[in-house]
């Protein structure tokens, strides 16, 4: 249940007399999503998606609505927000900030084949040549500085050797320049829940709210360790060169990048079992725990390890 | 045949190559249209419409280029031009200004029913509400204006009684004043097919090349003389009053604008049978004609006049 906000048909009628979208004509409360209250909407003009946003604030949300607006026009199919007729794109709805946003084709997949690989590596760079031209800048909240400040919790809460673990690829990063790689807006989070496929077509890309200007390979390491992993976390190498050389066609990767690939895919795997060991012991107030496994990325995070001393055993 | 400038594929593939739209898919020619040359294309990102302009010049075009990303982005559902990678939406392709545009579904109706009509009531309120924040300006290239300036020139080509009428009706014109009537951009070319249904669904409208700065009601009165008349050109009564009611739900007529009616239905006939006429007797030079019946819009004058006529005895 992730309707946080609900929303009744009088209000909703109400609300959109402020767009130029004509009348309700249904609507429905979307159960996926944890952070935000999402309703399919659809009217005289078309299908929306309304999103209530229940934890981040009338602030931070321009970087987010705008560059889904930019990518938008730029030829990306993601979400489109809708102006108002006073030119807002991020209004209140029951004392919520709130968007209506254009609602994409397609469903997301479970198993990726080589197709869908290439398909969304070519996404993902037309995506970091699009966003270019993107004005706004945000940090990446969760990028090393964020690993920094938040390992002596997480690591209170770890078993001797899983902490020693951390504190090596924590160690092991920190002598990474990430500041030399080439950098843009990246979305961050481009899991297969975040993309939609019309048959073979990749027809969306959804939730663009931990996009931020970061390295763009750092971006492609984590969309590898999403899409090209088998479920035991063991990485698929064809579905992987699929989406490298499907991304590297729209967007070369330069020899520095080649050099990095190793300590991104690493980087890529940190960051999310730290998130989640950090949300794992460090549960919101009043939060329905939906708690993700941090073992996975942890044992996707070891075969990288693993890998990368093979290779230079192999060198060596 | 409305390809004029034709373009290959390995010309349209380099030429994509500014937007981040993909690989190309297909394309082919489209024959509608006799004012420019359009193709559909299909990428991986998505389906559009591209636009070689053959008469409209780059000076010229950016009020309709930026009108339709305005209304499209404010939930309108036109032709959303594609910004490229260095964020221009017009581009030159085989030396003429062209555009890639979003693709709609539906095609056009051309035995148009009650529920057709309120639907385009609606849509051409929700237009003449979403341009008010439009900032650029376009005049009427087809007012008042035009038609006191061509009519010397079509006067000399039309037999005593059809002069008569038209000087008479251009004499009737000048004495309304336009200027006193609420007025923002108008699509001014809303026919049937300008018009694209999904269904029951008024799922696009499209062509904005005549859109400019004017009395909102003239673009009422324009859509009415297509959309609720029979082939013979008598008002179904009906049709425009779902239209007509339908607008005012969204946008409310003013008493000046109900008051003003009768001599718009007029004015909207006016325009069509001068610019036909103008057309039939000095087509542009090296055009392949496809002049329109000016008899068409004769008609429509004609039982306008007969029926403003009859309300006035009755009323007298």
């Amino acid at each position: 249940m992730s309707v946080f906000t609900s929303v009744s048909r009088d209000e909703l009628t109400v609300w959109l007399k402020q767009f130029a979208v004509g009348e309700l004509l249904d609507f429905q409360g979307i159960s996926a999503g944890i952070e935000n209250t999402n309703y399919f909407v659809d009217t005289q003009h078309g299908r929306y998606v309304l999103t209530l946003f229940e934890k981040l604030t009338a602030d931070e949300l321009p970087y987010y609505i705008n560059l889904m607006a930019h990518l938008a026009e730029h030829g990306i199919p993601c979400p489109g927000p809708v102006a108002s007729l006073e030119g807002q794109r991020l209004l209140e709805l029951n004392g919520k900030p709130a968007c209506l946003v254009s609602r994409l084709n397609g469903k997301s997949v479970e198993q990726t084949t080589v197709a869908h690989c290439a398909a969304v590596g070519e996404m993902l760079a037309s995506i970091h040549l699009a966003g270019k031209s993107y004005p706004a800048h945000m940090d990446n909240p969760r990028g090393p500085k964020w690993w920094k400040e938040t390992s002596p919790d997480v690591l209170s809460h770890m078993d001797d050797a899983d902490a020693a673990m951390l504190r090596e690829e924590l160690r092991y990063q920190s002598l990474f320049r990430f500041q030399d790689l080439p950098r843009g807006v990246i979305h961050a989070d481009l899991f297969r829940d975040n993309a939609l496929f019309d048959g073979e077509r990749l027809s969306g890309v959804i939730d663009f709210y931990f996009a931020c200007n970061d390295a763009w390979l750092y971006d492609v390491a984590i969309t590898v360790n999403d899409w090209c992993m088998d479920a035991s976390g063991v990485l698929d190498r064809e579905r992987m060169l699929a989406l490298l050389r499907a991304y590297h066609a729209v967007r070369p990767l330069s020899p520095i990048e080649r050099g990095a690939w190793p300590v991104m895919l690493r980087a890529g795997a940190l960051r999310f079992w730290m998130s989640r060991l950090y949300d794992l012991h460090f549960p919101r107030p009043g939060e329905q725990t939906h708690a993700k496994d941090p073992g996975h990325f942890q044992r996707i995070l070891a075969g990288h390890i693993a890998a990368e001393n093979e290779l230079k055993r192999i060198w060596v």
